[in-house]
């Protein structure tokens, strides 16, 4: 199954298209995050309209609640919540080990507890990619173990083992008609188990890779060098996702590298929290000083949020504690960073690729 | 100032426009509570969408948040919330009465302390009504006294003979040159204290008149008594708006009772808490039996949410704590009730108002 399109390259950035099941995916692109089928506070009307071509879920949430059953019933995960372009679904891996539940770990799978109600699941790469089929997204990532950093190199070999091994079963068990199959490179900050871990995982010739195992607290400096490190290991005929990156610096840095895929919670997260994302920086509403500010959230963003509404509005809404300060901050990090999407895609387009990153760079005073 | 123009009855139901400084108001008509310039959750041009033709807000929020100042540097309350349409603002009499505050009453005002932060402020009838025109509302309510029930009949006849006191003030205060003033009978549930405050306040010849004081705890027969009975006594000439109701029944009993205006956060505030209204009852969606129901909120209801999203969704929005099912349900409930009053419109257009009101009151089991 090959999805990927590889139109041209500007330095090491890439210009691409996904073609998926549900729609095609213009490349780089950023993917905003629906764990539970609910991209926070926003309507899948709105995604459409602030430029968004895929959403993330997570199989963890999904499979806890509402469970497959309900989505199967319900026609899958597409009609289950109104969105009819491409889904990613991540395995859960990452909220297996690292956040959510107590569990125990053997070479043929995870068991661990649900954090909702305590009950006991059982997670196999089998019946991970078989969950992700079934719900009918577009790209499913195969179930790896991810291992919390710090840990010896012990650890860390053994999680890239197990993460190897678990891609072959669910190679072996996916379907491979609707759904892509996405591996993902762990190998923690070494480069010889993340060079492992990238030969052993391409050689399953899957439709596309992922870098996971970063973004998770390491420096940047670290995330920036194992990101450089990790693409340029991988095929360049496939699609390149850097799992949890979403501020302005850390996608250039990402796209500088030669990442095509990027999600993270930051712009709805910092959205709910108050936190402007903008071409020149990042701010809170809540500050004293946008208590009487007339300019929309960013003066240079073309989102239907900054063209209808001021900072001293929204500021308002957040001092305020009302639900549409939250909805409306969200909705503008998100097309904000379409937008930034959009005209890296199109530097990479036009070969002006390094003069975009450093004007970029150079206007972001945060993030 | 003449705001209303009666186009005709049915039995008692009373169909009209109100032509107001940001536009036009069909009657009967259900205004959105957009207490501290927010209708929860929702957006204004979803307001628009769902068929609202005008909103409310409430002097005493905004008086305390964001203030005079802010609301009139930002160009006024219309621009600073980005509604285009008409605004009524409630004067803040019932909230600082009755809930939010202590305060100290005299004859010349009422001195309160705010809930958000302690400090002192006073109301008069002058600077309500300024107030009220400064930040270029549409239809301004006096400053009344409400009394809490159970009450003496000595409590209640002072506050009628403040209310009128403070009518008087307000009319004499009033700039009258975009701001509509509608003064409010209060009254308690005494007919003879009801007919006193009615024929004071109507001799000031104001734009409109609300029934205050009712839909506050009194049984359903007393409010739907005490309705029918202060509606009666107003000038039909004018429009009569009946404060603080948002039920289906309600509003049919009200319109019954020839009422041409309501407001509740009815609709919001259960959307909130996972209520659905249908004209077939109302019911809450997390109850067990709707996780995999396929169908919409209401499938007699033609609402942007009823054509997009399944019970199942929005049933699991509200047990994952998303904050997108409040805003889908609040969103659906405002549109059943905006869809109601325009059915309501065309019966009484069709001198057909009571079959219909018989058929949908025989329709909602509940509510």
């Amino acid at each position: 199954m090959n999805v990927f399109t590889l139109h041209g390259t500007s330095g090491s950035a890439r210009r691409g298209t996904l073609r998926l099941t549900h729609g095609t995916v213009e490349t780089p692109a950023f993917m905003p995050v629906g764990t539970v089928a609910s991209v926070k506070g926003i309507e899948p009307r709105e995604l459409r309209e602030l430029g968004a071509e895929i959403v993330l879920a997570n199989t963890y949430h999904l499979w806890l609640r509402p469970g497959l059953d309900t989505l199967t019933a319900m026609g899958g995960l597409h009609r289950f919540m109104a969105w009819d372009r491409p889904i990613l679904t991540d395995s859960g891996g990452f909220q297996v080990f690292s956040l959510e539940s107590q569990r125990t770990l053997d070479d043929d799978g995870v068991t661990f507890r649900s954090h909702i109600d305590g009950s006991t699941h059982r997670f196999t790469p089998e019946n991970v990619v078989g969950f992700e089929e079934a719900i009918g997204v577009d790209i499913a990532m195969v179930l790896d173990e991810c291992v919390s950093l710090p840990a010896t190199r012990d650890a860390i070999a053994a999680s890239v083992r197990r993460t190897t091994l678990w891609a072959r079963r669910a190679a072996a068990a996916w379907r491979g008609d609707r759904t892509a199959l996405f591996a993902i490179v762990q190998g923690g900050l070494d480069e010889a188990l993340r060079a492992q871990s990238a030969a052993e995982l391409i050689a399953l010739d899957l439709p596309g890779y992922a870098i996971g195992g970063l973004s998770v607290g390491e420096s940047r400096d670290d995330m920036a060098r194992f990101t450089q490190f990790t693409a340029a290991l991988l095929p360049t005929a496939k699609p390149r996702y850097l799992m949890g990156v979403g501020t302005v610096r850390d996608l250039i840095a990402g796209i500088d590298a030669g990442i095509d895929m990027f999600d993270c919670v930051y712009p709805t997260r910092s959205g709910r929290h108050g936190r402007a994302l903008t071409r020149a920086g990042e701010y809170n509403i809540r500050n004293a000083g946008y208590t009487r500010d007339a300019r929309p959230i960013d003066p240079d963003c073309a989102c239907a949020v900054c063209r209808t509404f001021t900072r001293a509005y929204i500021s308002h809404l957040f001092r305020a504690q009302e639900l549409l300060g939250p909805r409306l901050l969200s909705y503008h990090n998100l097309a904000a960073l379409a937008a930034l999407m959009d005209e890296a895609r199109a530097a990479i387009a036009a070969d002006r690729w390094a003069a975009f990153r450093d004007a970029t760079v150079a206007a972001s005073a945060t993030g």
